[in-house]
């Protein structure tokens, strides 16, 4: 799963207090909690990367444990950007590095990319899941931004776009949602 | 849907720098943002409650948009124990009472009642809320602390108690995917 932060708004951004300009960690935040504590996730089947604002590709160890308060999560996604990698030492739970969305799709090469925005067909999420449930390697891209859409270059690296709701969701709802709809599909067991 | 906080644990809780002696205001935080970001919240079918560790009641107005941040949300609760309603002035969208879980169940008066613990029996969540969309006013109780149970009190008001997983999923998780199978057993419209 990718959360891309690069998002075409043509109004200017209010990042607010959580701001720190290089997207919205708080949105990154609460998708990452949803992602990392799916039973997808304890089974390693779920590999999670964050696309910044500006170019730089976030890698999450699967066994990373994240702090459950905002301003501790944004102090960590600072601390990477001054070190590459935290904890700094030790095997990293969180890597950094400058790298286009495009650039990250060629070195995981999925064999199935397909976004979510309001902008694409209406479909269930579950329909989604399903087709993403018949790939080897599929990537599901969530924008984690507070308004606006994917950028134009984002949505070219997806063929396929959809729109789960009439409603704009909220992007941890959407990554909750994803999740749980593709572990149905590919039966992750749970007793 | 009842996000508890009285629980039984044995051992001396660490409540770290997000506690403030009445509960995890990290965990409610994360839970009600899911909830009132449902379609389901949305759609006027979703009524919240918090029943803290302190035996106190908070209400949730559905129309409420809570704040992102961790601490600007414990901030919101530990203005609610001053004034027992935020904001202050004007229509409250969260209240605060003492009330007791059972004296809350007697006011609301529901006509199925589903507790979700890891000392319930083994049933899918689809299975969970199929029963709770037979009913006409079903109350789902999930538990919102680190680590321990369900209190006896707690026990004994939940004529039903089952687990949905053989991990211990966080209560955020729990609840994001009880609304969204609730949705789909009750036909939640999406487009």
């Amino acid at each position: 799963m990718i959360l891309d932060q690069s998002y075409h708004h043509s109004a200017i951004l209010r990042l607010g207090r959580s701001g720190i300009g290089r997207g919205r960690p708080d949105i990154v935040h609460l998708c990452l909690l949803l992602a990392l504590g799916s039973p997808l996730n304890s089974d390693n089947q779920l590999n999670c990367f964050v696309h910044t604002r500006d170019d730089h590709i976030i890698t999450m160890d699967p066994r990373a444990r994240l702090p459950r308060n905002t301003d501790r999560f944004t102090a960590l996604i600072e601390q990477l950007y001054q070190a590459s990698a935290v904890p700094s030492s030790g095997p990293p739970l969180m890597k950094l590095r400058k790298e286009s969305l495009k650039d990250l799709l060629r070195r995981i090469s999925p064999d199935s990319v397909v976004a979510l925005t309001m902008l694409g067909s209406p479909r269930p999420m579950e329909a989604v899941a399903a087709g993403l449930g018949t790939a080897k390697r599929p990537v599901l891209i969530v924008g984690g931004f507070p308004v606006g859409h994917f950028s134009d270059q984002t949505m070219n690296l997806a063929p396929g776009t959809f729109r789960i709701d009439r409603r704009k969701l909220e992007a941890w709802t959407v990554v909750g949602r994803a999740i749980y709809d593709y572990e149905k599909t590919v039966g992750t067991e749970r007793f």
